[in-house]
């Protein structure tokens, strides 16, 4: 299943969905409501709520989908199922903690040595840092550029795992077991400010998490190691790679960081980023208002935002 | 105002409080139920419903401690007011972000750079770094020592600030109306898990964020830059200092972090560490399972933790 969050024009209550086939969205509490059925009221609540109320989804959906059944297309299905292009995305759920991987590709480790304050060898663990849930922005929604702050704004697009079940001291073997799903986090960083080498300013600020446009559960995502991603700046391929190229894989990432730190539902990991980044051109290249920035993962989808100007 | 958050024995349900005189606490859901005075239902709720909400509380305590009011000694008052040692306190509460400061007393900055790996100059700008809500625990409960982990698990005694209301671009001279009020956290770290130079599994492993015991409203601290602050490990005396010595004031903290980052009600600044610190020490001590860590706050109180053996 394709899940998101979204609001409907003139409407800003969020509301959880189902993208469907066709690009339709499928409202889950109307459905649910329609049938009787008992659902959280938010994605994250959803994912919280574990395998019975995924299950219970599925049903929803399958029976929503199915011919002549009401929301295909019957009159009165209007606020059943709309099409994507009626609705307004949000970010898929607001995470209790987003744990980033910095230095999780080989070619980005040697660029970001070359033109930032990195080491030039390959880390022997995970380097990790975080961003907080004030900065996740959902698909569409402005990436914000102050010029006061910073000139050297940057994009580095990431696949995001989105846990499902509480993790601690889990082992490689069963770390995938605590995976509800993956979507994408565009890991937007000020290069320019980073404090005495901490990351958190330079990459925690409002906007600098664009998350989305959907999660797609785990059980469509039949190797999570060998997707193609890759990044454009209006237009212009900036970033190619593919997610078997990553130094640490996600098994070995969720039982290193929940070796000592509770990975709770709805949390995600942004697993790093490949090289293509701003800061490893030559000459540098860094975001400025009007650009678009669209960030795509193989059988996720595009995650597009515009910088704007926020002076 | 001394809030706070506790248990009783056998129940886990966590209870919204405040500390009175005598070394009392009073159930505040259960005193605005008798009063038939509607309140959230736990500390995070109440600081973000705001000065109304707080108003209310107030007026529930005057009424409480008053002569010959339920409450004050009269019989049947149990379920209002209990003797503090009778009950368990927990954090004050979960915020949705901790924003950790380094490097913010004169001369932490020297004895980290002797000691560990960073900068001899002061830094111009905070050094901003973040602890996850899973990090935090409460007073007396166990920091976890896992020696498989680190060698080099150490203390580190801040003034918290709790935020009471959003905070986006503020002035330093608007900032102190968006503090709620003062507390403390044990800026718990593993040295030696410090990665890329990156803090955040150093210092964000469950139990890394002693935190409490109290919230102290920001009205009965007539000066947040002049309190002394001091640490003891098994009574001995390690860390001994005032808030006047930070190199960014609270102010000037919120004014930086806000300038990038929305702080929200209930979310904590821990705003530094003084000297004192074990890597500094010659030659340097660590935490040990066994050991009992008192941080003290003057005007907020001590916050007091077992480490235990966790591996």
């Amino acid at each position: 299943m394709r899940l998101l969050t979204y609001c409907i024009p003139g409407d800003d209550t969020p509301r959880p969905g189902a993208l469907l086939a066709g690009d339709r969205v499928a409202d889950l509490s109307a459905l649910a409501s329609a049938a009787g059925v008992r659902l959280p009221p938010d994605l994250l609540g959803l994912v919280a709520a574990g395998a019975p109320a995924l299950a219970a989804v599925r049903e929803l959906l399958a029976g929503a989908t199915r011919d002549g059944a009401p929301g295909d297309g019957a009159p009165g299905d209007g606020a059943l199922i709309r099409p994507l292009a009626e609705v307004v995305l949000r970010a898929p759920l607001r995470p209790g903690k987003i744990v980033g991987v910095g230095l999780n590709y080989v070619e980005h480790v040697a660029e970001s040595h070359r033109t930032l304050d990195t080491e030039r060898e390959l880390p022997d663990r995970p380097v990790l840092f975080s961003k907080p849930a004030t900065a996740v922005t959902g698909p569409g929604q402005p990436i914000l550029h102050n010029a006061e702050l910073t000139k050297q704004l940057d994009w580095e697009c990431e696949l995001a795992v989105v846990i499902g079940t509480p993790a601690f001291r889990v082992t490689e073997a069963d770390a995938l077991r605590h995976v509800f799903g993956y979507s994408i986090v565009n890991d937007i960083s000020a290069r320019d400010q980073r404090r005495s080498g901490q990351w958190f300013f330079s990459k925690g600020q409002d906007s600098y998490a664009p998350f989305g446009p959907v999660v797609v559960t785990a059980d469509e995502i039949p190797d999570p190691q060998r997707l193609d991603l890759s990044l454009r700046v209006n237009g212009e391929l900036r970033q190619d790679s593919n997610t078997r190229h990553m130094l640490f894989g996600i098994a070995r990432l969720i039982a290193d960081i929940s070796s000592g730190v509770t990975l709770e539902p709805g949390d995600v990991i942004a697993t790093g980023s490949p090289s293509g980044v701003g800061a490893g051109m030559v000459p540098p290249q860094f975001l400025r208002p009007g650009d678009l920035v669209e960030a795509t993962i193989e059988g996720i989808g595009t995650l597009a935002n515009p910088v704007v100007d926020a002076r």
